[in-house]
């Protein structure tokens, strides 16, 4: 037996014997045609059943019942692809379903969120969330396809910490071996340590955050794109590998998911060879924030995207040149003012994507960031080892696969991005 | 400035001006003459100075400080690559580094694995380090290129869950925002319940053992490479994907690191069309076993490595159809005699490589299952959803990655292939 798949029937000749694979999606009966509408994972086909022990058998099986059915291709120009199949001699190859909590059939889902996420194994089927993943896997591709291409390395770095450094809060902990370990909220530290290895490093990987907040921008579990590279000038630098890595994700998603992009009517965004720059100080005062803000409100990066669409036709903006004091210890400062740094923040179609900057590099550059913040040196005692014995300039950043799929597609809450989501309430499934 | 690397260097016209940009991997200083070997990403360069200021400006830079060099090619039979370069200008990108723990331009390093370990922030900067995860690094691509050719999509699933259920033992307990969540120990139950969403998922993620035995095979974290498909016969299906999946990482090394084959003197096996396979009854038989042995023995895995190498001038054999009492409640039974399995091990040069086989997927028969083993429905209730809701015949294998590349380098201890490795008594750095 030879499967072919469901996508592949509007290229075959009327005729052709055929044996399809899947999940009956739909089944409608009428007064004297059944039809089953078969769904694998190229697509859908219509099954006509006239003989009355093949309607009477099919009848039994439940929606999302996996079948196999051996039939006929014959053109119908108002059957979905312009065929449809007959004659078909049908076999399940599970038993038959149960009825699906929510009608997978319909082209979206009217459930609200909780019960979808109650019913993710299901629901998941839906031809729109599967096509929601395929753009985070695509994704993922383009992110590596663009760094491997730029002679980086990727890194696998521990999820299982010892100290949890880089922000005391929002951590969770584990019981390791009778001892408190921490799982890693990102993994800033060790991919800075790996430029001291490879120069250039890259890690996809999963991050966790405590968060006690229940909004629809925060999950407790989320994939991290993560880079890292040497011998750099200045943040611009790194700003200019994050661009390669937004085209390369961009450029994944035209090529392996474009069935995906036409379900879900997704605009996707040209990246701009340079992405458009603007200074912290500079943004405040075109948004009309007073000059001592210390950060940016989401009117403000919704105000300043606006901005780029119109000045630079683009719907990337980064803003450069965050206060100092407002960025994590290893932040290097801007030459010849320390009241800025050397980061940056990419906005896209008004949030923030990515969050990338220059580090500190030189070892007694270190030593002084961690007095000035009142912190001990001991639990970066492995962190301050790369920098003690050698450093090159250096920076990187990361962006939220989860956070940049649901903004593509414009999903109101983040954990229509991810398969599984986990938050204050949620564990299962 | 433009950088040239230390790796393009021989391919230059004598007389070219260069800039260097790496790490001070040597100095050696003679009487007229010192000489620098400098270390980037690509290779190693011989600087000589002979300019006595520059002599007295580099004895300040120990070993592990990072330089930018401008100078000139010249032809030097006897230097690294036949080039090395003269008047040298030098510039110091970091501060001066301190003494590295272990030397690391010695062609191996002498110290204890603790010790390396222990400073494994700049251990891994050895030449044989770097080339050893740089084979990992390259195995993951293969991983995903032979699995993308093959229409697989790549998943992300969650690492916090629920319920401690694949094996009550050897989990790490987390606490989740005041109640017991659990380190995921492998993806298995999740990349089942995707097959019922894409048909053919993969998923390179780490995993999680609190492994309380101290050995040099077993560690606390690591990266499992995990794959698995529907619409499966059986499991020589799965069987000949992980063929695939294997020889993609074979593939991929000898693309992306050639370097690192030679100087670990790698050899990379060929992977035959088709991996030869062995009964478990048969493979008792070869090895002199008594046939009521419930699994191989370490030594019995050698010896069936021997054997295939011998017969099939195969290092991979694949051993079939272990009993069901010793494989987990999902696992589905060899048609026709329920004492053994649809499921297998890939040994390697004498280990197991993978672990496959085909799933139940029945919702009767994983009721029947749980029941069977005494096992209650409740924890599973997620995973039960996709059963209920028609799935078909599947199944999946994983690889380890580091008990992969220990094997292909032949090195004694796992966590030489790990890049920070934990364990039990092991949480930095």
């Amino acid at each position: 037996m030879q499967r072919t798949m469901a996508g592949t029937l509007p290229a075959l000749e009327p005729g052709s014997p055929v044996t399809i694979q899947g999940w009956l999606h739909r089944r409608r009966t009428l007064a004297s045609v059944t039809f089953l509408i078969v769904r694998d994972r190229t697509g859908l086909a219509q099954v006509v059943v006239k003989d009355p022990e093949t309607v009477r058998q099919t009848q039994e099986y439940g929606e999302e019942t996996v079948l196999q059915i051996a039939a006929t291709v014959v053109a119908n120009p108002a059957a979905p692809g312009g065929v449809e199949l007959v004659a078909p001699v049908v076999t399940a190859l599970s038993g038959p379903a149960d009825t699906p909590p929510v009608e997978l059939w319909r082209p979206t889902m009217t459930a609200g969120l909780p019960t979808l996420l109650d019913h993710a194994p299901v629901t998941l089927r839906h031809p729109r969330s599967r096509a929601v993943w395929q753009l985070a896997s695509a994704s993922m591709h383009g992110f590596r396809s663009a760094l491997t291409a730029l002679d980086f390395t990727e890194v696998a770095t521990p999820k299982l910490v010892g100290t949890s450094t880089e922000s005391g809060a929002n951590v969770f902990t584990v019981d390791y071996f009778g001892r408190d370990a921490y799982l890693a909220q990102s993994p800033q530290l060790y991919k800075q340590v790996l430029v001291g290895v490879f120069e250039r490093v890259f890690e996809v990987g999963p991050v966790f955050r405590a968060e006690p907040h229940d909004t629809v921008r925060h999950i407790a579990e989320y994939v991290s794109l993560d880079a890292e590279l040497g011998f750099i000038r200045d943040h611009r630098d790194v700003l200019a590998v994050a661009r390669e890595a937004v085209a390369g994700m961009v450029a994944s998603i035209r090529r392996l998911a474009p069935e995906a992009v036409e379900l879900l009517d997704v605009p996707l965004p040209e990246v701009p060879e340079t992405i458009p720059v603007i200074h912290f100080a500079q943004a405040l005062k075109l948004v009309g924030a007073p000059e001592d803000e210390p950060d940016l409100a989401p009117a403000h990066e919704r105000a300043l995207s606006a901005w780029a669409e119109k000045e630079h036709g683009s719907q990337f903006l980064a803003v450069e040149g965050y206060p100092m004091r407002k960025r994590p210890f290893y932040t290097h400062p801007q030459p010849g003012d320390a009241r800025w740094s050397n980061s940056f923040d990419v906005l896209f179609r008004g949030l923030e994507l990515s969050t990338g900057g220059q580090r500190l590099h030189r070892y007694a550059d270190y030593r002084a960031a961690l007095a000035a913040t009142g912190q001990s040196e001991e639990p970066y005692d492995g962190y301050l080892q790369a920098f003690r014995h050698g450093m090159p300039p250096h920076g990187g950043f990361a962006i939220g696969l989860e956070r940049w799929v649901a903004r593509l597609v414009g999903l109101d809450n983040i954990r229509e991005a991810r398969l599984f989501p986990r938050d204050l309430h949620r564990l299962t499934p």
